[in-house]
């Protein structure tokens, strides 16, 4: 709990991913949440909608961080590099200090498909509101969707090996060694893939 | 019809289409799609397990041939080469006298956020297959996930761009300018965003 924000609702948001961890993500309820966070049914209806809503709160406010970033970024940032400067600067920002909590999430998410299906809606509608953020840039088409669509891909394959692992790198690390990885696959040509193995 | 398949199985696809671009996904029954057909709906059972896999059936098909595909790709390919060789042979075996057919079903999915999950829910996964031909390849990690991550989104980058056009260039064309896409999004570093416009 030392590294969540000890307002309300994070103290909700730990009640609920430790019990999810303990007792599955379904066999709990809103009022087993609120009892082990010390609050009231009530208080956690103020701040989520549903015992889902504790899992996905986040993402909107990520949304809004990175599209505020990427329209933030200088003219001189290409495309790939707006989308992923404003992800590192997410994951300093918003994830580094978090990364138990966000296996926990990682987990319960991974035991239940209409979770899974409720993640990747949610990634899909975060690239395309940043693939609109690069057009609102001056980026064309299809480079803002391209470029939209590989920094998320990249965010996810990062997050993932992150939340998998218990030591360093950052995440921002990991996302920065993962976009020279693509560099190297996308201008890789001919016989390069078996020196890799 | 004429550009599909006129077996049983073809015909119900095409019914089943109609029927939801006419009436809509939700309203239309399995009774409706096999009278359409001029079929039975024991017939129907007998290739479907429901209305919603009319749709989503020629996922799996589609998964084994670029499986194998990139399973069979010579040595020399680089990761991100099989894939979209994989992804080009596909595009002109399955996809291209299909069209129309593409095009129909684009919309029931587009028009239904159920069967948009389900259908992230199939890319996800044919891009997790994917990244384990490559594997099998020699391919490491993170190396295979983000060059299969970065096939699948710009097959489907590729993908809505074709259908949602009428007249040429092919599916294979798309593909293969959007990797160009994708190389130019990767390489470019500083003032060239602007460029784009």
């Amino acid at each position: 709990m030392a590294r969540w924000a000890p307002d309300a609702q994070g103290r909700l948001q730990i009640a609920a991913m430790e019990l999810y961890g303990e007792h599955g993500y379904e066999a709990t309820t809103v009022a087993e949440i609120a009892e082990r966070a010390g609050l009231t049914e009530r208080t956690f209806f103020r701040y989520f909608e549903d015992k889902r809503e504790v899992l996905f709160s986040g993402g909107a406010a990520l949304q809004e961080y990175l599209v505020a970033h990427v329209d933030a970024a200088p003219p001189s940032a290409s495309p790939l590099e707006a989308i992923v400067d404003a992800l590192c600067s997410a994951s300093d920002d918003i994830f580094e200090d978090r990364r138990d909590g966000a296996r926990l999430r990682q987990a319960v998410i991974a035991a239940n498909s209409e979770l899974q299906e409720r993640e990747l809606i949610k990634l899909a509608a975060l690239a395309s509101a940043l693939a609109d953020a690069l057009r609102r840039r001056g980026v064309g088409d299809p480079a803002a969707s391209i470029a939209a669509e590989a920094g998320v891909a990249i965010f996810r394959i990062a997050f993932d090996d992150w939340v998998r692992d218990t030591v360093d790198p950052t995440l921002a690390g990991r996302i920065r060694d993962s976009v020279d990885e693509l560099r190297r696959v996308t201008g890789e040509r001919g016989p390069v893939a078996r020196s890799r193995a």
